[in-house]
């Protein structure tokens, strides 16, 4: 406890307990805790550093010649094949990938564009021939590239994009052709300026049949005059709500002709003569395999998205310790922000579901690092962690936003001033909730599993978004890891036990009021649903829409279930007394607020009391009162430095000031030759004429 | 009903009423119809509108520029006197101040410092020789000029400011003075450039008592050097997270010198040799005559994030209504979004309470044009207006920070780009969740004046954040106007008549349940509170603030219920038969949204059975698909045309892609040319495979 509070408070809430900051800071760290130091150490380097009210194109010169400051501290490489000079290291690739958004949030997406998609792209889905030939020049940067994968037309529907790859046996070359101006790719990030290649995907034709989606390496400019190649043309996307480093644009391809070996052949070839051959027979598993390898993007994002909210949060309550406004309890002393209620109500709850989603990021994390490495590969394995990686990017991409508004709010005008961070970081982390998976259509993907769980004849279900998302899983196997878990039983709250919200303290009764709600929710959609799968297509798709919401609700219940989940397994990592304590009244706060979230579900339910749902709100109060003076411990142990935090109002000067003005008043109270309140006077008057 | 759906939801929802557009559009304009389409012609103009991307310095250069046009088109005048240029009309004012929000919101607010707050301060608070003196060249911006009355150390705590003006009788001068760094004047606008004077609050002192916070007349700058007066120093608030065509800066006053009859005197006046006098007794209730004056500025900032509320849906709904994607229903058609149901779910409700807004805005319009214009000001007035913009203010700023992120992410990358408006809008509205009044403190305002109501004792409740804006109030006239009403009756629902959502739509239901819960809200925190009146300072503080939070969430609900009324009673002004029925369900759905916002507190008190609560959900999701044909049309209402709404996926251009791309398909499939699907020719093989 290092903060000054208001003596009422202090005195009611001091419990005696200490955290351990140093090693709780470890615990957050987790299993990349060496790359995650080297990579904040990085981060702090102010070369890195976003400087605000740069133009789009300064901005843009700044964030490239970045990427070269990345390449040269070889900060990027780790995922890399060792022969070229990497280092295999997935899950360390994206742990120190995550933690350069809190230098820019343009250098990090920047960064993942050139070597988490577009380098990736070719040495996930090309042959060893391939890396070789590209590969270096990807990671040096000699080859600033694209990954065209978007059109103007189709985003979340990429099996419906319509740029088309035909291939042409009398001169062995496919012929890239944007047929219509929807199919113009589009928010590619480096193609306005820097891009000289790019991974296109197109729908691979040959003989007269089309194949789907496949990816080809085409060269976008000439290397010495930067001009686009014949039949190729751009347009610039020009500013953005933020990542204004980023020189997104649109790219326009007529009949380019590329040759045959630029098609990324690891799942599925084209020979000399047009027959087409892959190693995966069903088409719709290839695609699914082939976008597999966007998982990573996403798992990244989502680390991106807890670093942020962690700065944020750090900022805003090490103010909110400092600053004072308005005098309650005394006509002299003001009260610190961080004692009022309100503010507690206001920031505690986003720092508690931050720990869950930090947490939560590194078991997926750990998850994608075992699919990648190889390690834990089994299909069952990449669609647990496509699962996990979909559930949990959206949740985390909203509650950066969410938090960096509360933030910036608790902050009032000082918030608002760029200098403090909190409105630079939301506009540039808005996109996160819609790129790389709209989060909408990845919480779909995720209920789609969660129906595949509950019953099997959700398997094949066909209807829309999730008609794309499912139609590549094996139908036959177990899926249990990540899915739904039958847990729960159906328990009422008689309501004739200990009629107060102290009960739902226990951990268990959490859990099996979060996982019961989950299952209870899948399954009164399942029933809903169960005629719709054997109706013809557009009366099923009716049923599905009329159930859309409730199904997208189940699957944020289900990614809620995760993230607690996450906390209280960390949480019985910790050894030390005083930290368990109080992260344990974190985990709690977490897993209540979700209660308290959906009460009226719990309630209509059966699930919770009325009496017992009366005292919940209350109880979150005192909650929120005895985590209090530990807030700028929890804060701390994130262990972001000035060079992270680079907020005026998180240098104390706030507390500098406000120590000046009370001395100065403290003083005058003190001498005789301050000026008297009129106030004072009139009370004093009326004082003597009642005499 | 303008737009495509698909043949199934059309079929299903089309229920043959329409909505009359130009009415619904008059019935929206409002009492001040006339001037709302003047200022609308105007802020369509381009010399008006935000340039994006220009560096902050060069957007003030445009920003004070832009002021000089609304002085040359007589568009600001509204409210200054007529014996000086002005037309005496508040309402009008207001109204026309606040269209100026879609040319460019820097424009508003900057336009709004120099008139709303440094012009209205001349004018309401100083003398009839001030008005004549000063008001000619503020109205004509020769005197651009300063609003300087929040300190780095105090902003939502105005009569804590530090800032002393000591009356020197000697000299007959006042002394301003900044007594240490918390005191120096902070997120000034004018401040950093071209504020050439500013009216200063500080704490007037004059023979040796403080007579609490006044407005001085103090001139900042040379008008030829634009050098900062001798005494006078400031430093630039730089780049904000948004609004940067204002010059935001830092004010210090070293003893600065200014003539006794700077004092803006109208509510208190200091003699030559000291003599301090004012037509206000009581200091409380002077500080919050002057202080009332800032009710403009809340009033303004309603109807404009009402205004970019309209804009933001109608850019949104019409691209919902052209964007399709996923084919759910049909091998070859893809979905329209505004058919998805979670689409409906994320757009409609926004829409309602968008609605609602608009027409809670115009009664506060009414409201304010009666006080101001002094046809209905007496004491009871100005605090009901006090409480209504206060309530207003801070749903309506939230709301369209909500709506405009919503539409943002509804539109997906495309929202993203600033061309397409939201990020711009959102980052420059920001700010207005917490300046004029911090919205958290505005509803404890709310809060105090429906305690006040509800029971006599809480008249002069004393603690933190409340007692700042309460002591001013007369502690024995009737409060009931816009306070708490006492309303409803404690219906528990029997649960025994009808079961179903249905018997919500009924109007004097849903009133009697929003209502109902304002007072029994209030009731519950009022018997907690009960004590705390009648203990020590600090003791009462601590019970105060351990329900600051119910306290806040009651406030909250009697502003749900106050736009709710609004909306009730503008409907009840329609004639058309379509138009009203349709209306009537946007009602219902704001309505029925509040209470299924708020579903857990009917449950949890009894007010709402099990049983019903269930079949609330799905009751909103039948009146979203019904709404949704008419979505159209209810954003076509609000009357902004593509000069005001300057986003490109306003313009139809997606329809105009997506058809291009149907057609391109449409002819594919008709002719024989066309590759054949990878996936149709297994089908295909595996039926023959079967035969």
């Amino acid at each position: 406890m290092t903060d000054v509070m208001t003596p009422t408070t202090a005195a009611a809430n001091d419990d005696g307990h200490t955290v351990d900051v140093a090693a709780l800071g470890e615990l957050l760290l987790g299993n990349w805790a060496d790359v995650r130091r080297t990579a904040r150490a990085l981060a702090g380097d102010p070369e890195l550093h976003k400087v605000e009210g740069l133009s789009h194109t300064e901005h843009r010169q700044r964030a490239f010649k970045q990427l070269g400051i990345l390449v040269q501290k070889e900060a990027v490489h780790r995922a890399f094949p060792s022969r070229l000079g990497g280092s295999d290291d997935h899950g360390g690739n994206v742990a120190g990938f995550e933690e350069l958004v809190i230098a820019d949030p343009s250098v990090q997406i920047k960064a993942g564009v050139q070597w988490g998609l577009f380098g990736s792209a070719v040495m996930h889905l090309g042959s060893t021939e391939h890396q070789d030939k590209w590969l270096p020049g990807i990671m040096s940067l000699d080859i600033p590239g694209c990954f065209a994968m978007t059109e103007i037309g189709h985003g979340s529907d990429v099996a419906s994009i319509a740029t088309t790859a035909t291939y042409d046996p009398a001169s062995e070359e496919f012929v890239i052709n944007t047929p219509f101006r929807a199919a113009w790719k589009e928010f590619i990030g480096n193609a306005a300026v820097d891009g000289l290649a790019a991974v296109v995907f197109a729908q691979l034709i040959t003989r007269g049949v089309n194949h789907g989606v496949h990816a080809f390496y085409v060269e976008l400019r000439d290397p010495a005059t930067k001009e686009f190649r014949p039949g190729i043309d751009g347009l610039d996307d020009n500013i953005k709500g933020g990542l204004n480093g980023i020189d997104n644009g649109r790219l326009c391809f007529t009949n380019v002709r590329i040759p045959r070996t630029n098609l990324l052949n690891r799942y599925g070839d084209v020979t000399a003569d047009g027959t087409y051959s892959s190693p995966i027979a069903s088409p719709g598993r290839r695609f699914f395999t082939m976008l597999g390898t966007l998982v990573q993007g996403r798992v990244s994002l989502n680390g991106a998205a807890v670093a942020a909210s962690k700065v944020a949060l750090k900022i805003a309550i090490q103010y909110a310790t400092e600053r004072r406004q308005f005098n309650a309890a005394s006509d002299t002393e003001e009260v610190v922000l961080m004692d009022y209620q309100r503010h507690q109500r206001r920031l505690l709850p986003l720092l508690a579901t931050t720990y869950a989603a930090s947490f939560a990021h590194e078991q997926l994390l750990v998850k994608f690092d075992g699919v990648f490495s190889g390690a834990h590969d089994s299909d069952e394995d990449r669609q647990d962690l496509e699962t996990l990686a979909a559930a949990l990017k959206s949740m985390t991409t909203w509650h950066a936003l969410d938090t960096l508004q509360e933030c910036r709010e608790a902050c009032g005008g000082a918030g608002f001033m760029v200098e403090n961070r909190f409105t630079s970081l939301r506009a540039d982390l808005d996109i996160y909730a819609t790129f790389e998976g709209d989060n909408t259509v990845l919480l779909q993907l995720v209920a789609k599993r969660l129906l595949a769980d509950y019953s099997k004849e959700f398997r094949n279900l066909d209807f829309g978004v999730l008609a794309r998302f499912v139609v590549g899983q094996a139908a036959d196997i177990t899926l249990n890891k990540t899915g739904l878990r039958q847990v729960a039983q159906f328990v009422a709250d008689s309501g004739s036990a200990q009629k107060s919200a102290k009960v739902l303290k226990d951990e268990e009764t959490q859990h099996e009021l979060l996982a019961g709600r989950v299952q209870s929710m899948v399954a009164e959609v399942a029933a809903a649903l169960k005629e719709a799968a054997k109706l013809p297509k557009d009366k099923g798709a009716e049923i599905f829409n009329a159930h859309q919401d409730e199904l997208i609700e189940a699957a944020r219940a289900h990614a809620e279930l995760l993230q607690w989940e996450a906390f209280t397994e960390a949480l019985h990592r910790v050894d030390d007394a005083g930290t368990k304590r109080v992260l344990t009244r974190l985990r709690d706060l977490f897993g209540l607020g979700l209660i308290e979230k959906h009460l009226d579900w719990y309630l209509m339910n059966g699930r919770i009391s009325m009496q017992r749902a009366r005292t919940l709100g209350p109880y979150i109060n005192r909650l929120l009162a005895k985590l209090r003076p530990h807030a700028l411990d929890l804060v701390d142990a994130f262990g972001y430095g000035p060079e992270h935090l680079r907020a005026t109002i998180a240098t104390g000067i706030e507390r500098e000031r406000q120590d000046e003005a009370r001395d100065y008043y403290r003083k005058k109270r003190a001498s005789s030759d301050g000026p008297v309140d009129e106030k004072v006077l009139i009370q004093k008057a009326k004082a003597s004429a009642k005499k």
